[in-house]
C-alpha cells in the first residue's frame, strides 16, 4: 500500500483500552472486535530502514536552542565508549548522583504489601488523586514542615523533583525571566530554554540570553552577589547546592528573601523535593512539591491553583505502590532506617573529602550534601573528567556541565558501595600522588 | 522576623539529598550538619492564615485561557457535593474510566518480587534509563508491533499516556496548529492551550481559536469530514475513540493517512498507550509512546530526538516496580490474565448497552471500547448528568466535557464491579421506564 508505506500508524490512544495496540487483540481470543483490529493492523506496513517521512511541521525553535546532550546521558555515552575501548576495565561510577545501597526492608515490605493488595478486591485502587494520597500528603506536611503553617493540601506528591521542575516551568510559561545559581543542576536551565523563556545560547560566555546566572564560587562563599542582578521573576535556589554541596547560612537566606520581596519575585516559596536520596527511591520515583496557597501572581491569582491545574492535566499522580513506600519511609521505623542509609553515604563522603584533601586539592561541599566539589584551577573540567576516566576508570561529573561557573571543578559523588569508594580513592591517590 | 513573615522558604532541591526538608534532619540524630539545618528552619516562620504574598510575576496568559476545571476533577467535585446532600446515598460511579477489578496475581507477584528485591544488594537498582528498561521496551515492541519495523528504541516507556501527551506538546511547542476529534479526551485540547498553540476560548462556538475541531457524530459515522479541514500540523486521532467508543475502519484510516501525507502533518505516526485499562494499572502508572526514528520535522530533524530530550529533561523514567509489573503483563500468563479482565469489562459493557437499548435510546460505542455513548437529542449534557446523579445516584460523564461535539450525549463507563453495574442499570430502568 504505497500511501502508507512511510507511515507507521498513529492511533493516539490514552484511553482506547481495548484496541489501540493492534496486535495484542488480534492474538486475543476474547478480542472485542476482531474486525477493527485487523483494520488497525493493516494500515501500518513494514518500513524500509532507509525511509524517512519528512513532514511540513516546523521544529520547535526552543528545542533547537538547547546545547549538546543533557549532561548525564552525555556522561553515560562517554562511559559506554570507554568500556568499548577497555572492555576489561572495572569502571567505578561516582558520576551521576545515583544511590547504590538497598532500600531498608521496613520500606520495601510496604511496597510489596501494597503490590499484593492490588490483587485483592479490598486492596485494589485505581486512579488516585493527581495531587497524591491524603495520608502521604499529611505525613509529609507533619514530618518536614511542622509549625510552619504548611497545610496538607499545600503538598503535591509527584514522581520526582526533576519532573516537578518542568511542571513548574509549564505553569510559569515563556514570559518570565529566571535566575539560577551558576553552577547548578542542569534541569533548571534546560527546562527554561524549552519553555521559551530564554534567548539563544551565547557561546562566548556559555550562557543563554535572558537568564540571570548567579555565580557561586569559593570567592563569594558560594552565595551570589545579589546587588549585581537585574530583577528576575523566578529564582531557583538550591541549598545545599548541587553540585557544589554548599549550604546557605541563615544570614544569606535572609538576604535572598529580602531580595525576592523587594523585586516581587517567586523565590520559590515553592519547595521541590524527593525521596530519591533519603530512601534510595531513585528508581521507585517519589517526590513532592510545596506550593503555599498564599503565593499569588501579580494579578492576584494563586500560583497553587495553576500548579494544580498542570498536575491534573499533565500528570496522573505517582504510582500508588511508590506512595505506599513513601508512607512507610515516614513511619518511626522508616525514618530510623533512612537515617542509617544517610549515615553510610556520609561516611563515603568523608573518605572522598579526606582523599582529595591529602592530595593537596581544594575541596568544597561534602558536609551538607554527598557531593564533593574538587577544584582544578585553570583546567578544563571535561579534560579533567576524561583524564580521570582514562587513567583510573572512575566516572565523575565535569563541573562545566552545571554551567560556566562550574569550569575548573569536578564533582565526585559519594553514592557507591564502600569497597568501590575505597578503590576509587586508591586510584585517585595513584594518579595524583 | 518581619521580612520573612509572608514567605515560606524556598529551597528548591531536587538534589539536596541530605538537608533540604529542614525538619527531617533537625530531628535526626545522625544529622549531617545540624547547624545548617537550624538555619534553614528559622527562615520560615508560621504564616498567618490571611496573609498572602502577591508577587510581581505575571500569570502565564495561556493558563488564563483554560476553561472551568479539568473535566474529571469537576465531576469529582459534583459527586462530593451530591454526597453532602444525600449522605446515605449509595453512589455508583460509571463516570471517569477507572478500573475496579483487582490486578491478576501473576502480575502483582512480579510487582511484589521487585519490591522485595530492592532491599537486597543484588536486586537494588537506582535511576533507570529515562526511556525505560530494555527488556520491557523489547517486550512491548515484539508483543504489540511485530513485523511493523518498530525497533525497541522507538519505544519510550512512560508513567502513562496523559503524561506523554503533555510531553509531546512540549516537544511541538507553541507554533503548531493541532486538529482533534470533537468530542475527544480533554487532555489534547487543554495541553495545546497550555503550550500556547491556541487563541482565546470562543464562547459562542465553545471552541478555542486555532484548533481544528474534527466533528465526529452519528451522521458521519464518527469519522470527520477531512475535506473541510484547513491544514493542521499535528493530528491527534484516537481510535477507538474516547468518549464515543467508535473505531475507525480501514478505509477511514487510509483516508486519514493520505490527508496527513498531503499536508505534511504528523498524525501521530506516534502512538501513545498505557497499561491502565489492560492490566488495571491506572494507579500503578505505566504506559508507552512509539516515536519512529523515520519521522522528521520540516528541517529534517528527527522528532524522536527531540522527544528523547524532553523525556530526559522533564522525566526520570517510570517506577522500576511498575516496569517489572509491565514485563509480567507481557508474559504468556500475564497476557492470558489480562484477557480475562478485559472479557469481564466487555460483559459489563454489553449489560449497559442492552439496558439503554431496551429503554429506546440510541447507543453508540461499547464494541471496541468500554464506553457507552448514549444520545439524548436536544438536551444539555450537564443537565442530563445532573438528573441522572440526582435521581439515581449514578455518576456518568457529560458529553460536552469532551468538546462541543459531545453536547447531547452522556458517556457511561463500563468499569465497575458487576453488582454495581447491574444495580446502576436497574436504576436507569426505573428512571427512564
Amino acid at each position: 500500500m504505497s500511501i502508507t508505506q512511510n507511515l507507521t500508524i498513529s492511533i493516539s490512544s490514552s484511553s482506547s483500552p481495548f484496541l489501540a495496540p493492534s496486535n495484542f487483540n488480534s492474538r486475543n481470543q476474547l478480542s472485542l472486535n476482531a474486525k477493527s483490529v485487523s483494520i488497525c493492523k493493516c494500515v501500518a506496513t513494514p518500513r524500509e530502514a532507509e525511509t524517512a517521512y519528512k513532514t511540513k511541521v516546523s521544529r520547535n525553535e526552543n528545542m533547537g536552542k538547547l546545547q549538546a546532550g543533557y549532561l548525564f546521558p552525555e556522561i553515560a555515552r562517554r562511559k559506554s565508549a570507554h568500556l568499548l575501548k577497555y572492555p576489561d576495565a572495572k569502571i567505578i561510577s561516582l558520576g551521576i548522583g545515583d544511590t547504590t545501597e538497598p532500600i531498608p526492608e521496613v520500606i520495601t515490605s510496604a511496597l510489596a504489601k501494597k503490590s499484593h493488595a492490588l490483587s485483592t478486591l479490598e486492596g485494589y485502587s485505581g486512579y488516585g488523586a493527581e495531587q497524591g494520597e491524603k495520608p502521604l500528603r499529611s505525613a509529609i506536611a507533619s514530618t518536614f514542615y511542622p509549625d510552619l503553617g504548611i497545610e496538607d493540601d499545600d503538598i503535591f506528591v509527584s514522581d520526582g523533583a526533576k519532573c516537578d521542575i518542568s511542571r513548574l516551568q509549564i505553569v510559569f510559561g515563556s514570559n518570565v525571566k529566571m535566575a539560577v545559581q551558576d553552577p547548578s543542576y542542569p534541569a533548571y536551565v534546560d527546562s527554561s530554554v524549552i519553555m521559551g523563556q530564554t534567548g539563544l545560547y551565547q557561546k562566548d560566555v556559555q550562557k543563554f540570553a535572558n537568564i540571570e546566572y548567579m555565580r557561586c564560587n569559593p570567592e563569594n562563599g558560594f552565595f551570589p552577589d545579589l546587588s549585581s542582578l537585574s530583577r528576575p521573576d523566578i529564582i531557583f535556589f538550591c541549598s545545599p547546592n548541587n553540585p557544589t554541596g554548599a549550604a546557605a547560612t541563615r544570614e544569606q537566606l535572609v538576604q535572598l528573601v529580602r531580595f525576592a520581596k523587594d523585586n516581587g519575585s517567586i523565590i520559590v516559596a515553592i519547595e521541590t523535593s524527593s525521596f530519591s536520596k533519603y530512601a534510595g527511591f531513585t528508581g521507585v520515583r517519589l517526590g513532592w512539591t510545596v506550593v503555599p496557597k498564599q503565593l499569588l501572581f501579580s494579578d492576584g491569582f494563586p500560583v497553587a491553583k495553576d500548579f494544580n491545574r498542570i498536575v491534573c492535566t499533565c500528570f496522573n499522580g505517582a504510582s500508588n505502590i511508590s506512595q505506599a513506600g513513601g508512607l512507610a519511609c515516614l513511619s518511626p521505623e522508616g525514618l530510623k532506617a533512612m537515617r542509617g542509609v544517610i549515615g553510610f553515604y556520609k561516611e563515603n563522603t568523608n573518605i572522598i573529602v579526606d582523599t582529595f584533601d591529602s592530595l593537596g586539592f581544594k575541596v568544597y561541599g561534602g558536609k551538607s550534601a554527598p557531593y564533593v566539589w574538587v577544584h582544578f584551577p585553570g583546567q578544563n573540567s571535561w579534560d579533567v573528567f576524561s583524564e580521570i576516566l582514562e587513567k583510573t576508570h572512575v566516572v565523575t561529573t565535569p563541573g562545566s556541565g552545571f554551567g560556566p561557573g562550574g569550569e575548573g571543578f569536578v564533582r565526585v559523588s559519594a553514592f557507591g558501595h564502600r569497597e568501590n569508594v575505597l578503590e576509587a580513592c586508591r586510584r585517585f591517590k595513584q594518579l595524583y600522588k
